[in-house]
Formats: structure tokens, sequence, C-alpha cells
């Protein structure tokens, strides 16, 4: 059987990881600050949280570590819905993990059509006029759909937020891997005071070191302090300050570059082997950075239903149900392209198209 | 003002970390398995978990790493209370963060009084009998009180839980820690499937490293699988492949012996100077390993109110009150030895010693 090529994980392959970096810098934060490194730090490790506010404009306190992001949104489910019933307005399709992070915590979904420039500005505010108790978006290189808002987007979800005293979650692991176009705002560039900040070092640096943070108004600095110590004392000081000297090190950017043509080259051989494999009448927005195409298949054709012989043939993806509720999800598929060597990338998209074909071809029958 | 000698924090001082050790563990770390230390672990990194489920017994799919034990407790509160009301049986006194986190998730609490060899065995059964979800026990050197559970009490309350069908979690982060008596068997030991035993490298390397695990019943793998990738994927990969180097290294077991004859120490210089500086009456009893002196004042005296005083002069402690809702917590406090190195801890309690009996006579007028 032909080796496995899997397009279902949002990861770095190993060969993006700075392993030389990381181990330079473990022994530089264990050098420098070893009780600081070893000992608990509430809310996260000092250095790494100024590092983080500098970049965001924001004082060190603002920021709050968590052990990956997806730790910092089961803190927002527990904050916002715990004990409190209410509503998070989101995009359709979205993260799976979010929509099962906040539906454990309680929270009705109410999700909106996203567009090719963002989600759709008008139902957005509509769904804001109902009083939801916060928002969620992903602006930047979307998770699943690669959609990047644009900026007049941008400024008209802040402005309708802050209308409606909606504040919004803004998740952004990926709006550093920009592949071109012009770098845009971040919604907590646009209004600080009504958006938290969503990020990590998961895409930037490596998964295995569990690193997120929140960027987080003013109020609600007293309130997550207490949550993080609550559910765990205080995050991962080893990890952070490592990252801490990593950072301080000038090691960040360097990385970021390095990782974002490597990842546009796996973007632009993904593109060219799905216009020549991919079945006729498949749709998707070129991704201008990050992990993921979003493919929606000609009608007929079901993603579900072909997931098992893909997996089968070594070339498995997420099927687009699990991204939303809504009915089209059959239709389309997600794909990483970040943990697939550029080279890699057509044979696995090849293989894909024609399980895809066949799969129809069957169906059909 | 002299110095500040907080008994407060259940937390080794910075001496008693092994910089050095986990500095060579991780650079081993980076250069045997980089790939491994830097990406996502479900579950946990893989020879860590083998080297922990060696020493249980178990095998590695049975030990679940987390990122500290109280995340632990999260999700064991998660998987026992969320949208399922019921109760918890555990120990007066005990842990206050255990109580914040199974309250929090729903649960009520069931508190069993605690004697000189642990929880007393009958109203335990009597607890038990009325069908409460789980039961939460620290059977060797008890958080806060110091107590070690006796053989005999060991067999009867894992007896008892077994004919009630009940689960029992024994939280056993001090366990290691021995200054005197025998080694006696852990309640998993004595009944692994009706046990979940939680433990944490924080008292035995460091606590910046934020690494637990719980040990589980084969049933609750799964469950708990999908809760740990749920709240954020996977835990801590560069942490637990630098522990991995370390335990694998056989720097384990001499760090464990060279922190607990420090402990002792400190431990002995509390004891001293508790008879010679605190007020006549005052009750303990003498803890054969772990952390924490549990004192119970003479009748009248209210540790509570004396705990204001006592962080102006610089000795804080923490109140009984927060470990118990019984009215007996208003003359008991903790106090920890572990952070405060041997040859202030005279001085520390001589100071606290006073300000307990200045508050009494000023309570008293």
């Amino acid at each position: 059987m032909a080796a496995s090529i899997s397009f279902t994980r949002g990861v770095p392959s190993a060969d993006l990881l700075p392993a030389e970096d990381i181990r330079a810098s473990a022994a530089e934060a264990l050098e420098r600050d070893a009780a600081g490194a070893l000992s608990y730090s509430p809310g996260g490790y000092l250095p790494l949280r100024e590092w983080i506010g500098e970049r965001h404009g924001v004082p060190a306190s603002r920021v709050l570590m968590v052990n990956g992001s997806l730790q910092g949104l089961a803190f927002l489910a527990d904050h916002f819905f715990h004990d409190r019933p209410g509503t998070i307005v989101l995009e359709d399709p979205t993260y799976d993990r979010t929509l099962t992070t906040f539906r454990h915590a309680g929270a009705e979904v109410r999700a909106v059509p996203l567009r090719e420039d963002g989600v759709d500005a008008e139902l957005f505010g509509a769904a804001l006029a109902e009083r939801p108790t916060v928002a969620y978006l992903i602006p930047t290189y979307q998770n699943p759909s690669g959609v990047c808002m644009s900026l007049e987007t941008r400024r008209r979800v802040a402005a309708l937020a802050r209308e409606h005293g909606v504040l919004v979650i803004e998740d952004d692991p990926y709006g550093l891997l920009r592949f071109e176009g012009e770098r845009l705002p971040t919604l907590h560039e646009l209004d600080p005071e009504n958006v938290i900040h969503s990020s990590s070092f998961t895409k930037t640096i490596a998964p295995g070191v569990r690193t997120g943070y929140l960027v987080l108004p003013e109020p609600l600095v007293a309130p997550f302090a207490r949550i993080s110590a609550n559910t765990y004392i205080a995050p991962n000081s080893l990890a952070e300050a490592t990252l801490a000297a990593y950072c301080w090190g000038g090691r960040f950017e360097p990385n970021v570059e390095r990782a974002t043509a490597e990842l546009k080259r796996r973007r632009d051989a993904m593109e060219r082997a799905l216009v020549d494999h991919f079945p006729d009448g498949s749709t998707w927005t070129t991704p201008r950075g990050g992990y993921f195409f979003w493919v929606q298949l000609p009608e007929g054709m079901d993603a579900g239903a072909a997931l098992a012989d893909a997996t089968e043939a070594g070339v498995p993806y997420v099927a687009g149900s699990d991204f939303t509720g809504s009915e089209y999800g059959r239709r389309c598929l997600r794909l990483a392209f970040s943990a697939v060597p550029a080279e890699q990338i057509g044979e696995g998209i090849e293989r894909l198209g024609g399980v895809l074909a066949a799969s129809h071809r069957t169906a059909a029958v």
C-alpha cells in the first residue's frame, strides 16, 4: 500500500520545528532564572507576558498565559456560560473544538454565514441585536475556511460589537503566517477594550510547548486570574521561560519567516494539485496564509461519505460537517497543508481526487 | 521591620529545586526526540507515562498526564459532576482547592472527620452507604493535617469502597516524602481497579514543570482521553519529555532522598519551635512526611482573627477555616515548613507565637 499522506491535522510537520533554538533557549532560561522557570508563575511567566504585552500594546498584567489556546477558550466558556445560560455568536463554518468547548459549558450556538471577505456583517449585526453573551471570530486565515476578513468587514464588525455592547473573542493563531497581501489590523487593534485576543505559539514555534495566551480587557484580568488559579494554580513555567528566552533572544521573527515561506510552498503545491486532480466544479478560496484549504465539492458529492475510503487509501481529511451544522457541510472538506512536505502534496491530492470521484460513482450507482 | 518568613504555601523553596539536572534533562530530551518533545502528545508523552506505569504496576495507557494534579482534579470533577448532581465524600479537613474545584462543578460535599490514623472509617462507611458519586481521600501526609492513614484504616477504607461500589480518588502528592515509619501501601495498591490515583512531580521535582498524572481504572481511560483532548488537545510535551529524561536517567530517587532529608530538618525545626513558642495547650499530630503542621490552638483562640496581625508581622499562615466548614476550623492553622530554610523556622515560629498570644489577649479585653 502507498504511504499515508494525511491532510487532517492542523499541525506543523516535524521539519518545521526549531529544535536547536528551543534547546538553546531552555538552557538559557535555566541558567538565568532557574527559580522562576521551576516555580509557580501565577498567570504565566512574567518576562514572556511582557514580550507579548509589548507586541499587543498592553501591560503584561493584561496577558494571561494558558496551556495552549484551547485551554483559554475553556476558561472563556467557563467565565461566560458557567451556570449562566446564553448564546455565543460565531462563524459558519468555525473551529470544531470551539463548538465542543462552548456547547459543553452550556452555550447556545448561533452561527452566522462566512463570506469570502469574512463573516456576513449584516447577519452578524442582526445576531448581535438579539443580545448574545459574547461573539467569537477567527478573522485571519480562518479555520477551517482559510478566509481572511477584509479591512472593511473588520471595521464594521468591530463597530457593530461596540454598538451592541457585545465582547468579541478574536481567535488568531494563524495571523502571522501571511503568504501575500497586506497585513490587516486585528480586531483587537481596532478596539482593544472590547476585544479579547487569543493566540498561541503552536503555529509560530511548536505545539509541544502548549503555550497560548489571552489579551484581556482590564475588567476581565481579575476574574481570569481566579479561573486560572482554581484550574491549575499556574500554567507551565518551564515552557514559558524557555519561550521567553527564545523570543527575547530574537529568534521569533526569523522562525515565523522561515515557517511561512515553507507553508507558502505547501499552499502553492496544494492549489496546483487541486486544480489538476479534484473533481470539476470543486470550489475554494485560495488561503493567503495559515494552514487550510476548504473545498466545496460539486453538487451531489458527499465529503463525509467518502472519508472512510480516503482514510483507507491513506489520504484522510476532515469532513466539513465537523465545522458546521448546516447541510452544505456535506459537500465540504478541510485539507491541512501544514503537515505535509510540499513534494508529497501533489501525490496525496491526486490520490484523494481519485477516491472522491470513485466514491461519487459508487454512490450514484 | 523583620524579614518575612511565610508559612503559607505548600511549595518547595528555591534551594530544593534540581535546576542543573533539569537543564541537563531538557537538553537530552531535545537531542534524543525533538519531534516528540515539540509536538502534540495526546494523553501525555509516552516514555514518561511508561516510567510512571512501571512504578504503579499498570500499562502506560492507564496513565493520563495532566498539567499539574489540580488540573486532573478538574477533569475528575467534570467527569463525575458535569450536568449530573451528586455528592463527593471527603475528609474534614481537606485540601481547600479540592473543595473549590468540586463545588464549582456542582458537587455536594460530604465531609467525614479525620482522626489521627486517617479518616473515621465508621463514619466513612456510613457516608458511602448513602450512595455518593465518588470519594476523595489524601491518605498519606494529608493536606492540611499531615496525618498518615494507618494500614488498618487503609484496608478498611478500600474494602468499604468496594463493598459500596464507590470509586475512590486517592490524592497522593506527598507520599514519597517520608521522614520515618514504614512505607504503607497506597489505596491504589490495595485495590487498583476501584481507586483513581493522582500524583504529581511538583513536590518531588519542581512545581514549574506543572506535571501531574492520574492512574485510571481501565473503563475511565477513554472518557478521560476525551476530556483531555477537548480541554487542551494534549498536555505539555516539552516539560514531560524533560521529566522523562530526568526520571529514566536515574535522577528521580536521589532527588527525592535529598529533598526528604532537607524537609525532615525543617519539620524537626518547626516542631521544636512549636513546643517552645506556641501557646500552652496547642496540639498537633507530628507529620511523618510531607509539608505541613496542622495546629489546633487552645479553646477560645481564633486563628482566623489573628491572621491579619500575623501577616502584618511577616509570618503568615493559612487559617484552618479554608480547609473545613466546621466550627473547629477557627482554632486551627496550617503551617507549611517546606518553603522555609530550617535556620529561619525557629525565628518565624517564635514571632508567630507572640502574635497569637497578643491577638488572644486583645480579643479577651
